[in-house]
């Protein structure tokens, strides 16, 4: 076994924001593995159009229909594992010869998919490059700091029933909510309840070409699941 | 005005996991500010070493000496206020030509000092290239994955009363605490009184050469200010 597997986290969207070490493992990469949606061309395979050598091996992993499966159903978890047991197994083989790289929007270690090959491969057989998280690459779109001087960050997923997400919310100085999409409704009535409304930016592909940064008091309709739901702390400042 | 004054973040320390963007304007850049305390060299400055042009003017910012004035006296934010109003003064002239790249470790809007600048500047005048957060350096380097599925983030200067930390170190999933140094005993009571002290991570400058990573319970001594204080999430995961 020579080979490695090299997650590399690209960071918030705007393919400058990659580190340089996920650059230079990217560019000289020959196999590149992707999550994506079956059928759909893949958002992390996006951002790195026109990077990849034109003789790479380009490896989509389809992730299993489970739209119709409700959370809480052991059938969900049951293909989602069948599906990381499955790529673990490739994975190790592809990469025998022959380092595979694998693609991570934001930063693997951060919500990222990939924790689920990592958790069952052999940790000498892996390396991963952090990547500036998506939220950093959204508040950078608001152009406002988050945090200041003793201020507390917490980080929430939207899809908390509604009196935590209000407990948090009051809770704390600096807000970011992730996983948005279908949970807005809810979230946004948190926001009323902890007296936060007024304050909070929604970010959608910040950093990104089609980046668009509103204050959530003006969002009408839908939005994508993977935008995200900004707070700043209003900690000390000199 | 032709200038600008570009604030690069430098990411956790490790100089390759400085981002494209970040290490273009760097390696272009004909006039460098930093922070630095009083007589040091200055951390930020020396993450760079080896990669400014051999004719870029070096430009120290140092910290008025606050030691001796607790923060709560009104002469301490007084000093700093009048240190950072001379620094915007000084970059908005040095930038009138030429741009002027300011370096700042981790990223620039979560808990930068360059914030501060960056508030009393115009708008227009600035641009900021976000990096990876210092927190995401150091759980890359405990290499485990700090959130998964829907867990919650909590991330806490040390600096709270122990009430508070021992309060939200039991209410979250994640953990990050910074400014650690003379604020550990306190911060470990908390930890303990929570329940969660064995699950604690100590990490000390990750990703630069002198990276260290300890579990906590096996720390003994003072340990830097820098260093951050990780319990990873142990959400969902297929």
């Amino acid at each position: 076994m020579s080979g490695k597997i090299i997650c590399i986290g690209l960071g918030p969207g705007d393919p400058e924001l990659m580190s340089v070490k996920a650059h230079r493992h990217l560019t000289n990469a020959r196999r590149v593995a992707f999550f994506r949606k079956a059928g759909a061309r893949g958002v992390a395979r996006r951002l790195v159009e026109g990077l990849l050598r034109p003789d790479a091996a380009e490896i989509p992993m389809e992730y299993p229909v489970t739209t119709e499966i409700p959370l809480s159903d052991p059938r969900y978890n049951a293909a989602l594992a069948d599906f990381y047991e499955r790529w673990t197994a490739e994975l190790s083989r592809l990469s025998e010869k022959e380092d595979v790289v694998v693609l991570c929007e934001g930063d693997p270690f951060f919500y990222g998919s990939f924790m689920h090959l990592y958790a069952r491969l052999p940790r000498e057989r892996v390396e991963v490059v952090p990547g500036i998280p998506g939220m950093a690459g959204c508040w950078a779109a608001t152009g406002l700091p988050i945090t200041w001087g003793d201020d507390i960050l917490t980080v929430l997923p939207a899809t908390l029933p509604e009196e935590d997400l209000t407990r948090r919310i009051r809770d704390t100085d600096a807000l970011v909510v992730m996983k948005i999409g279908r949970n807005l409704p809810r979230l946004r009535a948190a926001l009323k309840a902890a007296g936060r409304a007024d304050q909070a930016w929604l970010v959608e592909h910040g950093t990104m070409a089609e980046e668009r940064v509103r204050m959530l008091s003006e969002v009408e309709g839908p939005v994508p699941y993977f935008s995200i739901v900004l707070v700043h702390g209003q900690g000390r400042r000199p």
